[in-house]
């Protein structure tokens, strides 16, 4: 519990201070405008409120960093040749409750022309109110308590992997069970979709609706499981590709960037294209995300000042499941994190028990060379995998997928260690850790840009109709 | 870091095991069958996982007891003779953990019939889907979503309160900024009760009918400045008349009864009772919550093998600001907190620095006796109370109010700390802390019962009508 002072995060320069503040008023101003102008304007009302969400999740990291560290929540930063100082841990908490309350505020907006034609517009303010009208509320009949679900069970989503985020950070639980926890997180995400959407078909490729001769297959209950396996794997894949300064927050960012896209070419469509409203939704839940997250990637970037957690991992996958469930795109996620998925099954081996799994797999730090290399998983001489195993090692490493140290009886010593990390540093050699998250992130962002043009303009030829155009002339 | 195996809290025994798996087990079977029924028949079923949720947190308060005494999250008790030993602290948030989780389970169940109907029932999945459904879902206009939009709400407000009174237990906050905590915490209920119900009239007493000519009174914007003072006060007020064993749990569960028998009151009366909706949504939210709650008082009565956290007295406070809110009784939640409100007026005093306040102002533990006494504050010779000051110490002294320790020369030296369980102790002498528990709980459990008789006899000599019953006669 005795720190001294100096714990990672230095105290808020006045030049910073005066940028925040400065950044702040400006979101603040334009926010009360959108206010004044009576019409929501949510999309500028969403921007300005990110703004202020970089803001406040820049200052607070700064603030309570030291409180943090106090708390026993601090780590130090095995890949630095100075690596004494504690740095404060989980920090992607303060992120996350930053954007809570940032979203709480922002529901408001969206809902105010609602609200506004639904009272004083019917003029229900000026008749006279009876006591069966203080017993039973305002009916408002018009007011879309749809819209308003999806945004609740949105939050309660985002809420439940914050809690469950921290306290894995704090009680550090085991793999095993840590894996389901966003199921768990995913619950109310899915009975709201079920109550509101229930939407459990998908669209058939061409060649499949000719042999069907249906346009639609109804998954049913499996179009659920699908979902809660989407709420597990994208927040969990996103927690095991890390272990280096800024990755989880870098391909987080990339993620969310690579969706606004996606989202803002809806709205360049003509208004009532009918999935206008789902990618609104998901502005509105993305560019906070990306307000908080570039705040934490400022610290967390190397050489980093602040770690982000578990929670941050887990935190970011879950704003992405929820904003591609209730947003109706949940396969355009799974295109954008193919690399991710990439990793884990990459990883499956080692995660599994089929070959040993040391337990940290993050590359190891060169102190003479200052660079990363690929850490290794060695194997005992009398625990050598067996014959299927071993032969599968060697043709990988043969197609460069894993580096193979065998000693000149044949056995095998070691293999480099199961993570895309690691595997790039067997391709691309010793790389400084900066280097690395950089590569891994332009990686991360032409996959995601392929993906999406993949998504947008090979579906027409499997598929009759995209979301975004038409083959037939409707 | 470093703490042997005996941390307080035992493992569960054979016993325990046994009676637990067989209680849920009972309940499970018991929510399966209202399932079977098709009727949802919600209020069994809550009951069911009220019951689930007391075997939850009990064989988990055990499990990880041992988990946060490593964390770092523990604490000694002060008021034993052999205080030795590390309990864990901050139990109530497995509490909220496991409620939160229970009540996400049980919203399928209210709305499972409206669910039947507006899907099988509308046979709207017997009807060929086009894609124009496939993007815009299906459209159920008859559930009640307004409904949902409250349950939703009411679930991120304790969402809210649970992440914010951990982060105090975590990082201990500041008096001062932690005040305020609930309110950030309120925001989303007070969104959804000005979006569905809206109501800021309230009915005025029949004198002031006569004077003023109208039956009702729009009290606006300041009803919800009274709804969030509402949110802030009732989880601080239970937060303060805390500091012995059980007692923080046992108000909580007095409060909680009390408000049960409140609203069981509504269910007997014939069906369509306007507020019976509100009743059956507030029942909702208390069962589990005392099921959560006996659980905790298990294990936290005295001699207590854990203590609650604040996070407990925050959640606490908070379901009962929630379902008060959203069940449209506020105005009952402030008649049971009566002896919470005593106690905060009675300590202002010292919270606003009148008077000095010490670090705790939990009674003194006299290791002779073993019995608790008044702990007292004590006045430096040169920092004597200012002439009005000291004029009201000695009143309230002469009222028997608190004690007051004087010099011979007249100056005041000590007063007991102005609490309400120094006040008791004051009263009626040294006590054993369980003693002490046992007597606060009756006194809040009797005050609590005739502020209920107060409220549905009484109201009919003020009010024209109670929502209970009516004078005029339709």
């Amino acid at each position: 519990m005795a720190v001294s002072s100096p714990t990672g995060v230095p105290e808020l320069s006045r030049n910073e201070t005066w940028s925040l503040t400065a950044l702040a008023a400006v979101c603040l101003s334009a926010l009360v405008r959108t206010f004044e102008r009576r019409e929501g304007e949510p999309l500028i009302a969403s921007l300005a409120l990110s703004g202020i969400a970089f803001c406040a999740a820049y200052a607070m990291i700064r603030w309570l960093g030291p409180t943090f560290v106090r708390a026993g929540l601090s780590g130090r930063d095995k890949s630095k040749v100075n690596n004494k100082e504690l740095l404060p841990e989980c920090m992607g908490a303060i992120c996350a409750v930053v954007y809570l309350f940032i979203i709480m505020v922002f529901i408001l907006i969206p809902f105010y022309k609602d609200i506004v034609v639904a009272t004083s517009g019917g003029g229900n303010r000026d008749v006279v109110m009876n006591v069966d009208y203080v017993q039973k509320g305002r009916l408002l009949h018009r007011f879309p308590h749809g819209k308003l679900a999806s945004f609740l069970s949105a939050i309660i989503a985002l809420h439940s992997i914050t809690i469950l985020g921290f306290g894995d950070d704090l009680f550090d639980i085991r793999w095993r069970h840590k894996f389901f926890i966003p199921a768990f997180a995913s619950i109310p995400l899915l009975v709201v979709y079920f109550v509101d959407f229930g939407v459990t078909s998908i669209v058939l490729p061409t060649f499949l609706q000719k042999i069907t001769g249906r346009e639609l297959f109804d998954l049913g209950p499996l179009y659920y499981i699908y979902m809660a396996a989407l709420c597990i794997f994208s927040p969990n894949s996103i927690n095991i590709l890390a272990g280096i300064n800024g990755i989880e927050v870098s391909q987080s960012i990339v993620i969310a960037l690579l969706l606004v896209a996606n989202d803002a070419l809806y709205l360049l469509t003509p208004y009532p294209h009918p999935a206008t409203d789902s990618h609104l939704f998901s502005l509105y839940f993305l560019l906070p995300f990306l307000g908080v997250s570039f705040a934490l990637l400022a610290h967390n970037w190397y050489p980093a000042r602040v770690f982000v957690g578990d929670t941050y991992c887990y935190f970011a996958g879950m704003v992405f499941a929820v904003v591609s469930i209730l947003g109706h795109f949940s396969k355009t996620l799974v295109l954008l994190l193919l690399p991710q998925g990439f990793n884990f099954l990459y990883s499956t081996p080692q995660l599994f028990g089929l070959l040993p799994c040391p337990r940290h797999r993050l590359p190891h730090f060169n102190a003479r060379t200052g660079l990363l290399e690929p850490s290794v998983a060695v194997f005992e001489k009398d625990r050598q995998p067996r014959a299927p195993v071993a032969y599968a090692l060697r043709l990988l490493a043969r197609l460069r997928l894993l580096r193979l140290k065998e000693s000149e009886d044949g056995l095998i010593e070691e293999t480099s260690n199961l993570t895309i990390l690691n595997l790039w540093l067997v391709w691309r050699g010793p790389l400084r850790e900066d280097r690395l998250a950089i590569e891994i992130t332009i990686m991360q962002s032409l996959v995601g840009i392929l993906g999406l043009l993949v998504r947008h303009k090979l579906a027409l030829l499997v598929f009759r109709e995209d979301n975004l155009s038409t083959r037939s002339a409707f």
